[in-house]
């Protein structure tokens, strides 16, 4: 099995809240939409963000897995703390729960968290050491 | 804000087992990695998952986000429902919970759940109308 990650799913509660937070709120292009049910949105190369109806999603994937409240975040980097501040504010008024404001990390970066409307929280950084090359591998 | 992913981060109560999964049951390779605390793996172009030890991942994000058990899962997308069998049996033979056994979907494609040492889940999926041009924009 390759090291590779197509398509990120999100049992959301109201696709309609999804669409007012990530395209209304944050002006992400819709790639596909199935109006209540789904949301595709085209994120990095060959990578889709899905928003999906949580009762079709589980209903798809069989039962949850037995780990209850796993832990998981979505980063955006960008490139320099003040770019953070911006977006941390832009999800701001789009409707994100600020999780924690943007501050120094102790590994050397400046990340704030925010929250979407289900509580998925993505990070925004920036980190001194992350590039990536034209043939899309990173460094960190 | 730009339609982005640059990193998953999955909190892990044991990187070591993590490790014992993803690379040595999936293959996959390091990218970098602080032995008991984070083990990087570079997916897609400029993506990368990392899977980190969940106390320290919590620390950094302050409090989860209020809403209780997210749904969320990452797809692994391939040619033939053939492959989609082969990494399931991939997959079980790494030590993975088959989820939901491959099964034609109602929406016409293929596709089979496991969940990894942390429940985890992942859809490994033929699609038929999923093509990703060179430019790395997807077609569904």
């Amino acid at each position: 099995m390759q090291p590779r990650v197509d398509l990120i799913s999100l049992g959301v509660h109201s696709v309609d809240a999804s669409r007012r937070f990530y395209v209304d709120g944050l002006g992400w292009p819709v790639q596909r939409e199935v109006r209540g049910e789904v949301l595709f949105i085209q994120a990095n190369h060959g990578l889709i963000l899905s928003l999906w109806d949580t009762g079709q999603m589980q209903a798809e994937a069989a039962t949850d897995p037995p780990t209850a409240s796993p832990s998981i975040t979505l980063s955006h980097n960008l490139g320099s703390a003040a770019e953070v501040d911006s977006v941390m504010a832009e999800a701001g008024s789009a409707g994100a729960a600020i999780v924690a404001a943007p501050k120094t990390q102790p590994w050397g970066g400046y990340t704030g968290y925010f929250a979407d409307p289900d509580g998925y929280r993505w990070e925004i950084a920036f980190n001194p050491s992350w590039a990536v090359d034209g043939g899309g591998k990173v460094t960190l």
